[in-house]
């Protein structure tokens, strides 16, 4: 059914492993990448018992030879990429003036430059075949500028210019570039440990649950050349904006 | 399995004829509205034949008691308006200069006018009941001006300022309000007619097809609650942009 | 020293006298105008008390006739129009679903479509001489979409898709047409009036004088033709945004 | 008259160049950095022979340590920064699929990195007077994407993040921060050298002259703390947009 195989970039964190869980019950040969490889064994487990087929390569996206060798060995096992989601974590806030130079360059490193290295290995790959998806994950702060968010707003707002980008210089040849703007919070284990009051007033759908932004990451990939979406933004029906 | 019904404002357009047949096919009640009542009867004709329901209510969707009336008539046959596509055509280029009010006017009450008092009515039903997608069809120049589409231009940005205020408004309430963005040229009748040459050029995907806006229409109203999108894009994979 | 005549349209807010007087003071002849002739003709008294020329003439600049006449005097007096200022007033506020589509319609009216008809006949008088600014004052909601705003941002938005069409129309031909944003609160008597606590608390520099709007504009005018700006924002220090 | 200094931070290039003439001019004592002393040394004489004050500190802006020295120098010479304008040139095009990572990286290192280093330096210094302007110049692909610029767009789009989320950080606190679009080309001995064709077809007004950049960032400068503005675009009348 499927020619290729999907992979998900960042596959440890919430949406990443409900996209990837979503993708193999679609009967796809996930390719799961991350640095820590324990994280990404067990979920690779997860989905080999509910008998989907999975890969677990850890690897460093931020690193141009781990990003190629990522791509050389998924290829061996399954084929051509057809659907590449790119959803890394990373997150800092605090004043512009209090912060350090490392911390602007991690953010534009595990976000920027780490889409970038995927985009381009992806991009190598389905160009030659004329198809796939290319799907990168943003956040409000892609669009939005506001106080305390400088370094994060940098990294994802130059994520977002590589992805419009990319949309126009490939999307002709048939590869499918979108960026989608998380405008919410993501309803994982992380923010009921970290802000459990916050995530209680939000109430049952005040959170953003992965599985949703897999649904919708679906129909993206799902249309077909003469009706495609660069851009949506995803949020809950409470959410203030 | 449908609690309400769906309406097409602009049911004879390709467009809304097209998300019309599919939401039939679907199982939906649906309400086929537009000024003239002759093109209506015949899409209601053509989704009976196939099995579906459909109710045809000839109305000028820029005139409030008839709009007014027009949800009198459909809830009465049908329920609650679970679903409401705006699509209606209209359009018009030409230098500003040499541009007459009448017709700044014309497009101003067939987009912007029309879809406030459809918003309106759809929305004083949807909210006693908490849910309910309302899909406003938008063009390129509902967020680009360029030379020649003043007059467009100036009635679309309009209806997407309606559009993003409502979702704003009624969004905490359960009303999912969405705008999408058509930015390429709808593969309709008129276009075969009246620009052969340019139908050519384009090629089989260069063309969006009037079912695929109905397919990212589905996917839309599908969203759960946590997850809504107010607005996307949607142009062929070799449009430039 | 100057060629023309500044005209400014809405000349009775506190934004409109406030250019006006200060283009008086640069030696301009001033036409003002607006609907009510007796604030028009205090206004034109204190500008000729202070040394200035000024042209009073009441007009309802939603009529296309009243507004070819306007410019018809106005150029009988002081040949062409040089530097022409939209700055008519104009506000609603209310949830959509309980709003009059009469309120649309006289939001539309003072706004877009009295922006049109002031922008078509200036163009008109502009375009043979090659040279003349237009200038359009609009607001936050020109540009942000905001729950009980729909009917304010729907004129504003549609005035703001004129103006950019405008610009990239005559453009070319040397017409520099650009767009403020005020997101802010300007400092006239009314906001005194209706909110003197709000107006104390943002302090002495929480409040837009309308002679700094004045001063952009005039930046704005004084701009050679290989360097105009089509659209800016203009606000308070510690307003939020 | 100037209670402190103007900074030029990329004052080699023509824009930098002019707009330190232009502030000498005025009465400025103006620190002159970039990385070849060289070019700088030329700069300072010429504007020093004019009865000028310039001081000319060759420094990497993309260096923390040397951002924090050039900063440290200037103060003791001049006093506190007053208005700083980062100007950094850097450019590059190609499809992303052929551009290395190190082309990423100093795209990135020169414009987001750099601005960062310098806003940061100099806000520290501006918020104890509670008073200085930060203008930074952006380009085209600061707000828009295109075809084979992937990597500028991402160093842009990232350095305007930054100064608007610093725009929100300490405006509040007194500090004017803006960021132009250029959306031209400016009128510059490169161009001529390298595009002398293209630079003949755009005419007299169709390239930007640098000193009406200097124009309108006094325009900005100038702009009492109860109206500024964060962001415009600058173009030739006859540009494309």
């Amino acid at each position: 059914m499927h020619t290729g195989y999907a992979m998900i970039v960042g596959a440890g964190s919430g949406t990443g492993a409900a996209v990837a869980k979503r993708l193999a019950a679609e009967g796809w040969p996930v390719v799961l990448t991350r640095r820590n490889a324990k994280a990404l064994d067990a979920l690779a487990a997860e989905i080999e018992a509910a008998g989907g087929r999975a890969l677990a390569i850890a690897a460093d996206a931020s690193d141009a030879a781990e990003v190629s060798a990522l791509f050389e060995t998924a290829s061996e096992h399954f084929g051509t990429p057809e659907l590449v989601v790119f959803a890394t974590a990373g997150f800092a806030m605090g004043p512009l003036v209090e912060t350090e130079p490392s911390r602007l360059y991690e953010l534009w490193q595990s976000s920027t430059l780490a889409g970038f290295l995927i985009a381009r290995e992806a991009a190598k790959r389905m160009l030659p075949v004329g198809s796939g998806s290319l799907l990168f994950i943003g956040a409000t702060a892609s669009v939005i500028q506001s106080a305390g968010f400088s370094a994060f707003a940098a990294a994802k707002h130059g994520l977002r210019a590589l992805a419009g980008s990319l949309a126009r210089e490939v999307g002709p040849q048939g590869i499918h570039v979108a960026h989608l703007i998380i405008d919410g919070i993501i309803d994982v284990p992380r923010v009921h440990e970290q802000m459990p009051e916050m995530a209680a007033t939000r109430g049952e759908q005040g959170l953003i649950q992965p599985e949703h932004i897999a649904e919708t990451l679906l129909c993206l990939h799902r249309q077909p050349k003469d009706a495609w979406t660069f851009e949506l933004d995803l949020r809950p029906a409470n959410e203030p904006w």
